[in-house]
């Protein structure tokens, strides 16, 4: 007996590609390919073939960066959004989070990233050139930052904050404090000395 | 806003693919697709060629109905395997499990799954058919049955056992008691009930 144990050459080959993706282990990987040839061949050739007209065609709204199905992605096509307030994220997951909450009515611009020198990426690899170009415009009033409250998330805000500073822009973040339905006894010091200090008049919550 | 905050359709059709997979949900589904757009195209190209390929060529074995490349899969192709000696079991894992033992030196007979009314699954869904054939044929000397200890496992079991009687074959089923490792407290009264009817002399566990 090989150390291979797969029957088949073709199968060892499939699972190794789902083997790829993060999160998914070689067990898993065999469970879902095993699964997809549980199923109909057409199941199976829907499936890859989704996956390979996806990667072939999707395409990134030449203004923000986010993913689109046409060179400009329907949010900033949208006449009712107020491209004068930009907010800047991280990801398209983040677009899609901050869309869910229905409160912002500006457009997005999709970084990439976040400065990050231990994963090797540095400002060039991130779309920070074409938002200076925005700002520089004197289109843009007022830029959100919405990136990760971590130390690479910090570090790109202040790498943008001093870049912008020269413009006549105002550049504000998201707040950060308890989250609702927490619990102070179980927030972290960091987060709750914070939310002492920006402190808000009670109005302004009601 | 639509209720879909998927930025694209072509995004969105690849999620839902992912999501039909067990076990995947709509996060993880993005997480993955996302994943494969961050990739070159080309591996991406070659995840769903790969699985395209698979789903197309893939083969199972004539004879022990396991996942094959050829007609004949290569446990039966072996000379070397006892082929008077057949490993009932349900599926290609299991085949799989039991080779990385590499304490078993017959062929296999892959089921397909077990009797299970609830499911839908009856006699006529396995491989039964061919696997009586076999046994017919008067070539086969020991049928050992290694299912699952469900209740389906055990009616499948006593359904082939009722099959088999009148052929001059000898069935076994695989030892059942406390695995390896496991503590007395903790083992169910069921196995350890059986594993004390069951006693081995001494000398066989050296």
């Amino acid at each position: 007996m090989t150390t291979s144990s797969y029957p088949s050459k073709l199968l060892e080959s499939a699972v190794n590609e789902f083997a790829k993706l993060p999160g998914i282990g070689k067990k898993t990987a065999l469970r879902l390919v095993l699964h997809l040839l549980r199923q109909e061949k057409e199941m199976a050739f829907k499936f890859a073939d989704t996956i390979h007209h996806m990667r072939q065609e999707i395409m990134y709204c030449k203004s923000c960066h986010n993913i689109s199905d046409s060179e400009t992605c329907h949010i900033c096509a949208d006449a009712n959004r107020d491209n004068t307030l930009i907010c800047v994220v991280e990801s398209i997951r983040d677009v899609m989070a901050i869309e869910s909450t229905q409160q912002f009515t500006g457009i997005y611009h999709v970084l990439g990233g976040v400065i990050s020198p231990m994963d090797g990426i540095g400002p060039d690899d991130l779309t920070i050139g074409p938002l200076l170009e925005k700002i520089k415009s004197g289109d843009v009033k007022e830029v959100i930052f919405a990136l990760s409250t971590t130390m690479e998330g910090d570090t790109t805000n202040f790498y943008l904050y001093k870049k912008f500073e020269k413009y006549n822009v105002a550049t504000t973040t998201i707040a950060r404090g308890v989250s609702i339905g927490d619990e102070l006894e179980y927030t972290d010091e960091v987060t709750l000395g914070r939310s002492l200090i920006n402190r808000l008049p009670f109005e302004k919550t009601l």
